[in-house]
């Protein structure tokens, strides 16, 4: 049993957070979005390379996107390259996955993981995973990685756990999703609630028992993919399967009815990136607490972040806390926390032509 | 005595008050900057059009801007383009017109004109005109038009006339280059303060006179070139007559010195045109009194100026008074009335390349 676990990297969002530097055909995933010359997809793999081997990565992604994770991880192979033709939440993309995984090895230990979330401890970071892989391995525990807290923030969920769990996995009592901020102010000073990270470990045969127990419809239509799987089917099959499941997420449709939820405490320098915000305070600044990834004059300007080709030349006055991204056809100026917006920006963007997003 | 007036259209401005949309090979009286279909210069080509004939038009521009000139005043005749080999201000530039008009007809009426300024009364204008002709034509008078003023701007120049005066043209009293506020505010109450528009009348051989007295070395200079006006050797004599007069405007060379100043007060709804705040009063708003000359989608935003190509999808949230431009290579985002600024932006754009000015 001391296989090396599978990796499955959730790459299939459509990050309209980072509109329009992230568009509907190069989300941000596939962006190298820190400037470091890999995007956030191959930081994941590279991040995992360290714990796993490339014919024991899976990345579930849209449709659309195959092309560009074939080009981004040449390393894995085709088809452990799954493609969703829907978005349908987190659950029918593990279920996907683990179900595929399954035929290949019925013993195999698995690990969840978005594909563009940000950590810079690796070191820490691999030793959560450890922690978790022996967690789950022992106990057929479902782990999830937990991060600890550092502010009151609205837009994550929240797990709680029980203090007095023995060991490095502490059992799981509750899971709130993006509480409001005075529930959230109290949840960082309680100090028994951690973010959730999205990210899991377990044995492939846990989430399965999991899957027919909690979610018995999903699991009865991807049991039935063992016959497709590896084929020429499996296309026409993902198609069936996809049109007949519910839009559910893994921790709505499992993890918070499953009594064996554990989570391990990471402090490992994570970030979900999901934000403009997100991203400035991550990025070096000059002396007015400006991100400038431009060809910029700046006058009077604090607080804001710069994002133009620097083919242009941007002359900024008179701005405080301020977004300003240019991206091939669309120009968007906005404040940095305008985040609750974006969804209307977008949206009102493809009204004025599919081209724009 | 009854034949048309010579104009003479002032066209070598470089405009960086309108960067980076008006630029060092585009400026603002080359532009279509008010979306007719007509540039400045021909908007005021069209207007002087009712009072004279294209043989009788001269335009007075840079070097670099016969071709512009040509093109965009296709019925002038080409040696009434005047090149200047520098900028050496209006009394330089008045004088190379009026000398040159000179060899021409003797009996010559001239009206001098910018070629950047807006009428929108033309037929008030067009009275006015007609009373300063008649006035410099009687009594030999230097006339200039006066706009009544409607705020206490302070950059423009005043004149003080005597209200005592018969007559539509009154007596000039002083000229005051741009007035602190509280002067301004003081001229705006008086009644007896009006705007120096840069548009003056007078017959050809008064301001020769003019010239000879008080600008005498000027006067000297150019008196040189009737033995070189129409000939393929005026080029070089005015590169030579330029290198040796002085750089100064024709109010301070001329008409602050002169005891036979006049002003008609002219109410024609008048603009310079000076800055984007102008322009933005001009325009048509939305109902937020934002002017959009653009794709553009608003949230928030109010009293502002978006003007990017409509190619781009433009989208702003959370601005109050600010001027958003975008023009070739240069996007700039400022306060609305941050005109004082404009020089410093241009300025730091020119360090950063030549092309961005």
């Amino acid at each position: 049993m001391n296989q090396k676990p599978y990796v499955i990297i959730m790459a299939g969002g459509i990050g309209s957070r980072f509109w329009p530097y992230s568009r509907n055909n190069h989300p941000k995933q596939f962006l190298d979005i820190l400037g470091t010359g890999r995007t956030l997809l191959q930081m994941t793999y590279d991040r995992f390379s360290q714990i796993s081997d490339p014919d024991r990565f899976f990345v579930v992604t849209n449709n659309n996107y195959f092309d560009l994770v074939r080009e981004q991880l040449p390393d894995i192979p085709q088809d452990h390259i799954l493609t969703e033709p829907m978005r349908r939440n987190t659950a029918a993309c593990i279920a996907f996955a683990s179900y595929k995984i399954e035929k290949l090895d019925e013993n195999a230990k698995v690990i969840v993981t978005p594909a563009d979330h940000l950590i810079l401890k690796e070191d820490n970071f691999k030793k959560r995973i450890d922690d978790a892989l022996a967690s789950a391995e022992a106990n057929d525990h479902l782990v999830t990685i937990g991060i600890k807290p550092n502010r009151p923030e609205t837009g994550y969920g929240y797990i709680q756990f029980m203090t007095e769990t023995n060991g490095v996995a502490k059992k799981v009592k509750t899971f709130t999703e993006k509480p409001n901020y005075k529930l959230a102010k109290t949840f960082l000073e309680s100090g028994d609630f951690v973010w959730n990270s999205g990210m899991f470990v377990w044995k492939n045969k846990s989430i399965l028992t999991a899957f027919e127990k909690y979610m018995p419809e999903m699991a009865e239509v991807f049991e039935e993919g063992k016959d497709y799987f590896y084929s020429e089917q499996e296309p026409e099959f993902i198609r069936r399967a996809y049109s007949l499941v519910k839009n559910i997420s893994i921790d709505y449709g499992v993890m918070e009815k499953s009594e064996n939820v554990y989570v391990v405490l990471g402090d490992f320098g994570w970030s979900d990136l999901g934000s403009w915000m997100s991203l400035h305070e991550l990025q070096p600044h000059d002396k007015n607490n400006n991100v400038v990834e431009a060809n910029a004059l700046l006058y009077d300007t604090t607080n804001s972040y710069v994002k133009v080709p620097s083919d242009k030349l941007v002359v900024v006055q008179g701005l405080d806390n301020y977004l300003i991204n240019e991206t091939d056809n669309v120009l968007l100026i906005c404040k940095l926390d305008a985040e609750k917006k974006f969804r209307e920006f977008v949206s009102d963007a493809k009204n004025k032509g599919e081209d724009f997003v």
